[in-house]
């Protein structure tokens, strides 16, 4: 610790005078103000801070994604502070209900001089956004064009720019293709997987065949036995699985995909523990923010019913089409379409096992 | 208070002996039994005990809106118990985290021994769906025919009679169209209000061809203008308004709908502030009940990827789908679209307003 | 609507320019910046964005019940703009979990550049307290000395003129104090009630003496009996009531107990409706900032074990002191200790309960 | 998966006959049913179906503490179950709010039929406490006479019995004593920590002595100093750290305090994550059973007012005395006593480190 620290004053420190002074109701320039602009503002500007916060916790996060090396310290640090962004992210989805506390008409009474600015043009959503992989190729096509026209110059370009680099997809992508384990020594995990998806779909069409007796519900079940070998049959396929890859049925790499299947089939292993946990919360991240989407959408329809928005959305129809198409992980948060059960899971060879295990065990009574 | 009360002992009064035994793995009939099922029946009949207290409080509103006349001490009692509902529907939709608890491969270890159980065959669900006024008309095709075919005899044919019911819906529509005030002596609110729409109509139109110049603009523009004309000319004219309810962009009557209007433009006037609380429940009430779909929709998928879940359904149609459609109030939702900003919004005449008032002011300084 | 309205850009709305300029690390001064100092500011000026709109709040509904007559229209603002103050405190209370996430180690990283910065220099938060009623006199002793001394001249002498005026509670006191029914042609109120309680108790003291055999038992019961006796002719009699007040037992002015108890107990009348959800909105106010200093005192606990705060408080000691003493609407919290179950409550006489009624009927069918 | 699996019947699995005929109103023995009273039964035994669950987590966690070794993968499940058990911690003390909804004057229609029962009956509860390791020795006063006279024979045996089963404190401790780290070939944790924590204390100090001039600050400042390596010096010596534990200052056992400082103050080495997020979900489990206990208290007295419970309990009385009180893992909870800022923290020898480490490092670029 330095020997001279400066007295520190709350204010000073929080920098209340810019921050309280920051609030200027735009309907008091055009007459009487109204009452609820305060909370207009003070609501999206609490959204601001917390889009700050949540954008240093992932640019941290981005910058232990590109070290060469990603140790368990590291990781450890990565899981916290995504624990933290689905903290802040909870009480975002929250904080919906104190802007429902304005009624449609207290809204009318300032709406008009806002005009044309929209929630579209908050740059650090965006920001977030693009960070986590949102680029504009993978986003719905309203969002394409629409956005950017409504920027100015230097924020267009700050997007732009940042459209172009690595995203926190791409650096996980690349994590997890990178997975020492997936193919180690003599041990391919896939093909043990593979075989064991085979046995466990056997098993079940010879319980169809044995005991269904109504012709049609015979045929009916067989199919979806094959549907399920066919999925599965794409996971494990380069080529077919890059076919779906370029349908965007999935996104992750193959070999992300299947370090990501891996982890989470076995994340009891002491060493793959801290990895599920990260997947798991980008996962939630993105659950979150589609809920956070959601909640906003129909707010906005609240407020202004089947009328067009202050920059000219429509809440109803963006609802439709952002929540389901805008995540950039979905595929962790549909990864059960490959799990199995526990009973029908191979036991790792030994020195696999060994190998994800700490060199000394705690907790041994001696 | 009688004279002779039973000592009461806590278990016996909340019947825990019943209560703790219900239940029962069914993963233990096969095996050892799974960890994790506790958890998902605990989770349900939590559910299930819910759903039967919010059907108690629906129950007693619906009696409340059967009564040949709802003063104001009932509109009371149904603003309070609707508030209840709103606060179990919170719960309930937080709840949804608890589920979340349970890992994909944790609920592969029973979910077999389920078949071909299904949370559509939850009677009370249904019956608070149908009592609402989601009827078969009204629901979603998939709906339509999917449930009732899981249920058994007894289940099917207690829903069916309660499909034939008044609904909710109708009672709280017949309620608003017999409003007093709609129309009362010389004055007709619809004829204050369409005029105070014209104007405020005409006046924007004044300011965009007075300040846009651009022609494509304007014509744009002014496009806009006469969409919402045609939108509340709709709302004024018995015809085409029941062109738009036939098309079902609109449910409620033409007169539920004006009260409704009448009584959220102004519902500080005090014979009308219950009233809009009421209109204002009903319509949380919806919306918080698409959030439990939505949010329900995700963890099945989050559940089971892109497989089909025990009853055959996939979260993620099912998902879209309902969480759109499937609303019973949502004229409420969208009432913005006629509201007019207060500004705008003419006084109520003398009389009228005298008759909204209570004959004795409260809290007047003597 | 005025002619020109000059377009606005989201960013230049908000201020984001200086309001996402306002977080400088105090680490960053004295070597590598501590990571989660980022979040210990941003947590702290969203609450200061928050205590801002609850001020503008209270500020709003301070000055209605200023106004010589507070009509319903006015009480329907206070209600509506109470309910708003209680959403952003649910929300308030539910960030602590925010910084939750920051770990005591975490926190030893900056701390000691923050020195002698507290919370307690809150100067929204303390104009909050004071404003609501929380003077000098009420507060407790600790805080009483503690905080002013924490505080620049400037801060200082805002404080302590605040504390010169009337504060929320004056405000409310008075409000019930002149009710114009509580003593109404020949109705008294408290004749009325003074009597219901008195049978009330004659009844229960009946059945005791009719049922218990037991000796001790019966004195005991009895004893219990005379106990509620002393209660309640403490409420009726003025000079034994100013006693209470002067010990601190109750807060409220005879008058205001009378009328808050009357509106209490028959909250159903139309007239009453809105008066006392003002009254229950102000006691939930209550218990969800002390449930907020609780959370906070925990908070600080568990940050810094039994050492002592940045401001040199114990959150430990505080906790004990605070949550308790601070609260400055305890009588309405409290208002059960005189409520009679409504079996036992005597029906209004017919002029009063007109005059507590609407001139106009709602819904009724005609 | 076995061959025949018994079709499944969704109101049959959760044996919806029986748990929704398991409410009846008492109020209906006596006259007409109190409409409230079902809420009061559903919210209650809502509650007791949490307590199953969260019982059926902690009897599992303290089966795996039981086993001679307390392995990784052992350790998630117990860390994935504490998870578990706090997110519904949270839903219940959310809960608190649906009760709220019942009005002090709708209780007391059905209050006194419920005498004498009391939620202090409440065997499941009291069952989770004990578990925990809340013993009557540790329990405050009120608790330790009342609950017990309260149970009929039964219940009483039935925890009698359990009060002397070791508790999961007890096996927590253990394993935390038993570490095999805290002392292992050269390396001595404390000796290491005790030297740091001098080194901190020293500079401290000097900063002080060079720095402060005015003599009563300084010996104030002094003092402080002083009381921190008091503090410490208690930690290291066996003795002085027993007479802390008889006056209750501490409750774990010396070497298990030492073992969670140290798995606290490195819990990024990958052998200590696991173990961390124990020690630190036990500390939020009590954290949240002490608000629940608040919250409880306070809407007790908010029902009750100054009253007496329906078991003899004053709220407002037992607030005071249990929340503090009846913490099992406060040490954890105030953990940060003991805690140095990482930049006073000395690196671990290499070969502890690797003894840390995982064999196999994840995530390294190839």
């Amino acid at each position: 610790m330095p020997k001279n620290i400066e007295p520190v004053y709350y204010s000073d420190y929080l920098q209340l005078d810019a921050l309280l002074d920051a609030q200027q109701p735009h309907s008091k320039k055009y007459g009487a103000e109204a009452h609820d602009e305060m909370l207009f503002i003070i609501v999206h500007q609490v959204y601001e801070l917390w889009f700050k916060q949540v954008l240093h916790e992932l640019r941290a996060i981005h910058r232990e994604f590109h070290e060469p090396k990603l140790d368990d310290k590291a990781l450890y640090l990565v899981s916290h502070r995504l624990q933290r962004v689905l903290k802040i992210q909870d009480l975002m989805n929250d904080q919906v209900a104190i802007i429902e506390t304005m009624t449609p008409q207290e809204f009318l009474e300032f709406r008009d001089y806002l005009v044309p600015a929209s929630g579209f043009q908050s740059i650090q959503f965006k920001e977030l956004e693009i960070r986590l992989g949102l680029t504009r190729k993978t986003r719905i096509a309203f969002d394409q064009q629409s956005f950017y026209n409504r920027l100015n110059e230097t924020d267009r370009a700050y997007l732009e720019h940042l459209e172009e680099q690595p995203t926190l997809f791409d650096r996980v992508d690349a994590w997890l293709a990178r997975m020492p384990l997936l193919e180690w020594q003599d041990f391919k995990f896939w093909e043990m997987y593979q075989k064991a998806v085979n046995q466990a779909l056997d098993a079940d069409e010879k319980i169809i065949r044995d005991n269904v007796q109504d012709e049609a519900q015979l045929r009916q079940e067989l199919e979806g036995i094959q549907r399920n070998r066919d999925t599965f049959a794409a996971l494990f396929a380069s080529e077919s699985y890059e076919l779906l890859r370029e349908e965007g049925a999935v996104r992750l790499s193959q070999q992300a995909m299947l370090s990501a299947l891996f982890i989470t089939q076995y994340r009891e292993e002491p060493a793959f523990n801290l990895a599920w946990q990260v997947i798991n919360a980008f996962a939630e991240l993105d659950e979150k923010l589609t809920i956070w989407r959601y909640k906003h959408a129909m707010m906005v329809q609240r407020m202004l019913g089947t009328k067009i928005g202050t920059g000219g959305s429509s809440g109803h129809d963006y609802l439709r089409r952002t929540t389901e198409q805008n995540r950039v992980f979905k595929d962790f948060f549909a990864m059960s379409t490959y799990l199995l059960p526990k009973s029908a899971l191979p036991e790792l060879p030994e020195h696999v096992r060994q190998a994800l295990s700490f060199s000394l065990e705690m907790g041994q009574r001696t």
